[in-house]
């Protein structure tokens, strides 16, 4: 859980305030990891202030982060600073604030990011880090993973110390995202709840949470009252407790699958999964269908016939890269999960996307 | 905000684990301040494991928590441990976790208790505290104050250090509340609720805390279908849920007025804030007809009179304490409070209690 959030339109202005007492020294900078879409955009980057060695890395998120990219980033950082840096700020979406996380752990713990791919491997404390997201809907900034595409698996670094230790939630940071963009990454959290609340792993703890993110979803998509700024505050609160609503709960046959079909065609995460749960109203009828009609609303055209041309060998691969991700699974369907989900079924799924 | 929760049914019996690795040496034991009600009750007591120099405190909830008793409690620790605690753990009501906060800052910080009454006056982190709630509805297991009685104010510590570093939600703890506590409590939840929501500091953050910590309410109050347990599981998330509303809001009249009647009077806060919220319609309508519609299906007696024999002098006190409460006034009733809630009209409202 994170220890420490500030919500609010403009509170990004309080980020100097935040970061200035956690300053370890004047050669311990503080590192700002922002997506690179904000390279010239004076809107964010004006009001990043850079005191003595700070400074600010841009970085693609054309791509799913890879743990080869977390390494490489800290290499990056280790050679620029004299010191341990104070702080790594995550500046952008999924993308950017799992990377932020991953690199905070992998500056004080040893080897290389994918040994850590897993539960509960990391030995050491993270350095100070921060997560200031500019779209809505990962949960990136509350979850305990940071999800990482590494040599042999798509996993997360799920441990104690990936949590941000500070989340700054400013919607107005979000005014300009793209509309299909906006769409995909609210649908993150959209499925994340009808995952959750679907699942055999759900409890009351998630429950609410997942009937809070579920309703302002239902209120930002489909509604007809809110004005752009109560939407994008609105949504950005769903995503927050949808992000709750999984810590102890788990994801389900959307994830599982569309991380198959990141890691195999680097389809990114939220266009995966709307991809994938397009085609799920065997698991989730109700919320299959409100997702159309969701889809419909906002005019979104999902491509089509992305698994059509695969060969077998790279059917098999994604079959088992899902597979493998056995607690989503058993959330999803039980204990008994692997009577339904033959590789025989999950082949059939897939080569209807 | 609490960096570390679990929440589930038998959760209690994991205390033992979570403890463990916080332990800082052998003679640095945990310290449990624990509601005297439980005693001579095997269902909680026997789960608490004692090793070293580990102590249970027992404490009275008859009276709400004194800086006072602060004080004592930091004495008596210092005096029977031979290091700083390891932690302190508070097992109990909103008095218990209230005590549990502000003796794990007092032991860090010089001074009285006194001193520290007001916003961010608290200089050193405190020392690692665990919040164990039996009953539900304070919020206290979230909120970043500790509520205390002074010698000259009813006011809170309320500082980035007072969250717990750990909270444990085990509804099944709450079964033996009785029925009268069991309201009072829930309905301290609900009453943060209609503050916050009709307030004017709410943002979409308070906002989507509120809205689903009140559905909650509703349901446990005046639903139909619940189970016991059922029950028990939501009205723990609602406190939760209703405490975070008001983390980054603020209550209103009812709490501002039931200060009053606290300190002047010892009124419990959960039956205080009962007393008065039922004589606000002209401030919460629709919150207040809720409110009437609970207490009649749970056939719930409130006292009456309480101010009626009270002196001119005795009533300015309580008017003096409460007008100084100047935030919740301001969330209640907006910028210009001071020309809505004159001395007189508070006078008058107490009057009718």
């Amino acid at each position: 859980m994170v220890p420490r959030i500030i919500f609010g339109r403009g509170s990004f202005n309080q980020l100097g305030d935040i970061l200035a007492p956690k300053r370890l020294s004047i050669n311990a900078p503080f590192i700002y990891l922002v997506d690179d879409v904000f390279k010239s955009n004076a809107f964010i980057t004006s009001r990043i202030a850079l005191s003595y060695d700070d400074k600010i890395i841009y970085v693609s998120s054309e791509e799913e982060p890879k743990t080869s990219q977390v390494d490489n980033l800290v290499e990056e950082i280790i050679l620029m600073t004299k010191e341990r840096p104070s702080g790594i700020i995550g500046i952008g979406g999924g993308t950017m604030l799992d990377l932020a996380k991953a690199v905070a752990i992998m500056l004080t713990n040893e080897g290389e990011a994918k040994d850590y791919q897993g539960w509960d491997l990391v030995k050491n404390p993270a350095i100070y880090h921060v997560g200031i997201p500019t779209i809505s809907g990962t949960g990136a900034e509350v979850s305990r993973t940071t999800v990482l595409t590494g040599p042999d698996k798509k996993l997360g670094i799920n441990s104690d110390y990936t949590p941000f230790d500070q989340v700054v939630l400013d919607p107005e940071l979000t005014k300009n995202v793209p509309k299909d963009q906006w769409f995909y990454t609210g649908m993150d959290c959209y499925i994340h709840c009808i995952e959750s609340l679907n699942g055999t792993y759900l409890n009351a703890f998630s429950q609410s949470y997942g009937e809070m993110a579920l309703e302002l979803c239902k209120e930002v998509f489909l509604g007809e009252k809110l004005s752009i700024k109560e939407s994008q505050d609105k949504l950005m609160m769903a995503s927050w407790h949808g992000g709750m609503s999984i810590v102890y709960s788990q994801v389900g046959v959307a994830h599982a699958m569309s991380y198959g079909l990141s890691y195999l065609l680097g389809t990114k995460h939220g266009i995966g999964n709307c991809i994938v749960f397009d085609h799920l109203e065997e698991f989730y009828p109700e919320g299959v269908a409100l997702f159309k009609a969701m889809k419909e609303k906002h005019d979104i055209q999902l491509p089509k016939g992305i698994c059509a041309n695969l060969s077998d060998q790279e059917l098999d691969v994604m079959i088992s890269i899902s597979l493998s991700l056995e607690p989503l699974w058993e959330n999803a369907l039980g204990k008994n999960w692997k009577k339904v989900m033959t590789p025989k079924k999950l082949k059939e799924l897939y080569k209807k996307m």
